[in-house]
């Protein structure tokens, strides 16, 4: 099996075209071959589709097998597989996320954020850089879902481990606590990212950013993801983290984010309510091996 | 450049062939292909080079770029590469190690355990397992060392964070110690592996290992590497902590070690007072990347 290993800010995939061939027992394959130390070694494997709704279809397993819906770093490097590799010659591809549930698809129903348009910034014949429309932020509480009788979760004080932390909540599709801090880098994210996660505010849990604020165009985030822990990037944390810094008045509409695993750059679009992520998508090396 | 990924107990490496031609800064090499996230992934990269005194010579380089003198689990892979990629028909390989200085090289000196012997098992045509003679263990403890004005260290309590612990000493050509306990899994190794490695009595730090023992040929072990912290298998470790439990009178001449990492079985030879060991070498697959 033909495998392209790549990455966005350090979250990396193994990339398999499945155009032509289906792969059997993919949730297999990704624990086997993203085990670090006896297979390749990823934080899971993504496969390149057909698509009856969209140009090309992802499907992404992580490392023990189970199937995600959409990753903003992995959708980057799928928009410069497609291209790199020749699948397509379009700078502008729409691709079908995981979003849709199969009795929406048995019924034709396509989700609100299931097809995702990337505008592919080529260089030298090859993408560098991907923007990737991020869809509609979400602030209703209940839709988050964190527990409030207000209509908006915008800077709200909550106890978390005896201490007031202001949180403002965002749903990207999944479920974000913002935070505003004077020093990212001294937070013992280990002891505290599961008291956020664990609140009991928070029915489905949540990932939680811890932002300082360093300009009204750059902000620096750590990130503690729901199930996985500190992580070195998360997409949809990033776009979270810069709305939430517009919403309190900190950024402008269009910010730099510096990640562990490198920056993103989020923009606010007024007119169409979106939010557009754009960032690196790097091939590592491509490979074959018996499965 | 192409490249092997081969693993020995989870302590996987990246095997480059350099018996026709050299790699230049192997250092760099091994940082930027040893990245988990950016690069192939691995605990650093092994070359296989030409040897003027032995069949060939292995130099290893860590993830940190650092070149390290000797690995266990890496040898035998180095034995399966040569043996299954054809570089020698014989099932049993002489192995310079990096024990050699630029001096004694320069003087034609080779150190007692400079070059290893490896005998190689070989099923349907390509290696499954190893036996590397492991040389001499050294229990004098000036040259382990351990400070202490006793012949041997054997079994000794040793004061550590407020208890006292039993230790045996020995060098493998690395300082080990080695301490029996009733339960392995439960102990917190991150807090207590530093407070043995940093303990005064040990000039050069310590490698430690918890041993529980299940019967007189069976142990199980974990280990604090010195400078590493927990590892899924040390070779050299294994050998010490076999050697510490029949020392003891705790086990026979022949043990199988169980690691986190797999199983190793160490042998010990009253006739040549060498330690030998036993364990599985395995490809994960090749590839080819540009550096």
């Amino acid at each position: 099996m033909n495998f392209t290993k790549m990455h966005g800010c350090k979250n990396d995939y193994l990339y398999i075209d499945c155009t032509k061939n289906e792969l059997e027992n993919p949730a297999e394959v990704s624990i086997k071959l993203s085990d670090r130390h006896t297979g390749i070694g990823s934080d899971g494997i993504i496969l390149i589709c057909p698509s009856t709704v969209a140009d090309f279809r992802m499907r992404i397993f992580n490392a023990d097998g189970s199937e995600a819906e959409m990753c903003g770093n992995g959708i980057r490097c799928v928009g410069k597989y497609v291209y790199d590799f020749g699948l397509t010659k379009n700078e502008e591809v729409r691709i079908e996320t995981g979003v849709r549930t199969k009795e929406e698809e048995a019924a034709g129903i396509i989700p609100e954020n299931c097809i995702r348009i990337l505008k592919l910034t080529v260089k030298d014949g090859k993408v560098a850089s991907a923007t990737v429309d991020m869809g509609r932020p979400i602030l209703t509480p209940s839709e988050i879902p964190v527990i409030s009788d207000k209509d908006k979760f915008i800077n709200e004080a909550v106890n978390v481990d005896g201490k007031d932390w202001y949180l403002t909540c965002i749903s990207m599709g999944n479920p974000h606590a913002v935070t505003f801090v004077d020093d990212t880098k001294s937070l013992d994210l280990p002891v505290i990212g599961p008291k956020f996660e664990f609140n009991k505010i928070f029915p489905n849990r949540t990932n939680t950013e811890f932002i300082k604020v360093i300009s009204r165009n750059e902000i620096e985030m750590r990130v503690w993801e729901r199930g996985s822990g500190e992580t070195l990037a998360c997409g949809t944390g990033a776009c979270a983290s810069a709305y939430a810094a517009m919403l309190n008045g900190l950024a402008d509409d269009e910010v730099r984010v510096h990640l562990l695993g490198g920056d993103l750059i989020i923009k606010y679009d007024r007119n169409t309510d979106h939010i557009f992520m754009t960032g690196p998508c790097e091939t590592v090396f491509s490979g074959s091996i018996t499965i």
